[in-house]
């Protein structure tokens, strides 16, 4: 679809200065919604999202990079003449750096550093390990994993991927399909979650997969809790099956009060923090620039939905 | 210098088969000390060391990167003769990884994040930063800060390095020579001490130092505690004129108990272990093969000392 002028842009559900510049960046128009806008960049949640989009609406922007609660509100199904575009890969790099804060702030064992209060350096001697060699498993090589991938290359650590079809993904030692995946269990050092919430990631990872896993392994998740075992992982991580977990998510979350986790020693929470506003606003803007200036020239969009595969 | 024969060398103070083999592998013959060796590997302290080296030996490998104890102990000054070697840039990547994820646990607020047992983001919004598009500094441009720099650009982070004389050190943004040091203290968003411990680097940073700081700064020392003071460090921890701090090392050190930055919420301590025996013996082992094939083959050492300057 070309435009033989300026594409117009409406910004939703508030009125909201930073993305109506991004759209005049990107060469669109910002107009309202009951004003026949060619398209709508929506900064808010599923719960306010319009029941009924103006028909001239072809495109919607979505500002979350996993979008599987907008499925689950029924918005994507509800409109099946749009196309949707998530936020996949505006946060990656920003994610993709939390998980690595993670991942050596438990290889170099921060957290009983931290419940230290005196100078013992022998005690953590077999605690520290290293990234430098080690192979670490990137399971989901979407824009977190591949933004990840040469952080990791940085530091001397090499990336196992796992994908949905085992496509080589730029920059890993290795990539397998997800039906290969139980090979990746034993032969990495350590693991970081990225894949999508789908119905075939619930609990990927739980009491068989910690099993096969070093007892030196860290396992980060910075994707969704629900593809993690809470329950396998409390006991991995309790008798020792695995050294440590990382996680900006959750199952169930938020994570209660008085949750095993909350006082398990070797476990790092953040709570879905990983991409705070003062990061996540900018870079949605900056998102929404690059997809207006695709849009007002006929280019593919950038992070389309794919309605049937969920994300 | 040159051999017509492999060099014989000695490994003290104990016999070491690690150590033996380095010595083959680099085409010496492992001998013992008073077995007229032309060189020596050292594996312990100065407190150990020959008060008289045989008048064979040419050279001594220590095991150290930081030799400043063994100018304390007289021990280079009292062997003129003797070419000396240190183990500079041998852990350099090791300690550089180290750094990183002290840097990254501080940047990403992981020490409070652990204090927490309750899901709470928007307490932690304020206080999470970001590597990516920040400035560095790097005090001092050795092995480890030159290790440092590929690794904080995976990340997109800028280095601002000081060396001695300011030439330009590969990959950073720009090099400064140390006596235009007063410009980093504004212009870096965090800061990496890593240079050598000398009469010239004595409490480096100090208070007029931490006050030009940011106070979103964190500051590394991965150096010897001597280059940062330490009252000046408690005093903009809790004052707040930086964000944290991340020591390896402490001025005292050990650092007594009962120390003020023992419980400082906003301080990650590793007690001198960022490169713990299992990392570097292999590491030093490594370095010994290097620098035995230099000799047997007469080309130049690795990390000579510099006797005039102490490092």
């Amino acid at each position: 679809m070309t435009f033989t002028r300026p594409p117009r842009i409406a910004v939703g559900p508030d009125p909201d200065e930073l993305f109506d510049r991004a759209v005049v960046r990107g060469g669109g128009v910002p107009c309202r919604l009951d004003e026949q806008p060619d398209a709508l960049v929506w900064t808010g949640g599923p719960a306010g999202f319009p029941e009924l989009l103006p028909e001239s609406v072809r495109w919607v922007q979505l500002p979350a990079a996993g979008v599987e609660e907008w499925f689950a509100a029924g918005t994507v199904k509800a409109h099946p003449q749009v196309t949707w575009t998530s936020a996949a890969g505006a946060y990656a790099a920003t994610v993709a750096e939390h998980a690595l804060a993670l991942l050596l702030a438990g290889v170099r064992a921060l957290p009983a550093h931290l419940a230290a209060s005196s100078w013992t350096p022998t005690e953590f001697y077999p605690k520290l390990g290293t990234l430098r060699g080690a192979v670490v498993g990137i399971i989901g090589a979407g824009g977190i994993g591949r933004a990840l991938i040469p952080m990791l290359a940085g530091i001397g650590a090499q990336s196992l991927a796992v994908t949905r079809a085992g496509r080589p993904v730029p920059g890993a030692a290795e990539t397998l399909p997800v039906d290969r995946i139980d090979e990746l269990w034993s032969a990495a050092d350590h693991f970081v979650v990225a894949a999508p919430a789908t119905a075939k990631t619930v609990r990927l990872v739980g009491a068989r997969q910690f099993a096969a896993m070093k007892p030196t392994a860290w396992v980060i998740n910075v994707a969704r809790g629900s593809l993690v075992d809470t329950d396998a992982l409390v006991d991995a991580l309790s008798t020792g099956a695995i050294a440590g977990a990382g996680l900006d998510v959750t199952d169930p979350e938020p994570l209660p009060d008085g949750h095993p986790l909350w006082s398990l020693p070797n476990v790092i929470i953040t709570p879905h923090d990983s991409n705070p506003p003062a990061l996540r606003v900018p870079a949605f803007a900056e998102h929404v620039v690059e997809n207006v200036t695709r849009f007002a020239s006929g280019a593919e969009l950038a992070a389309i939905i794919d309605s049937s595969a969920g994300y």
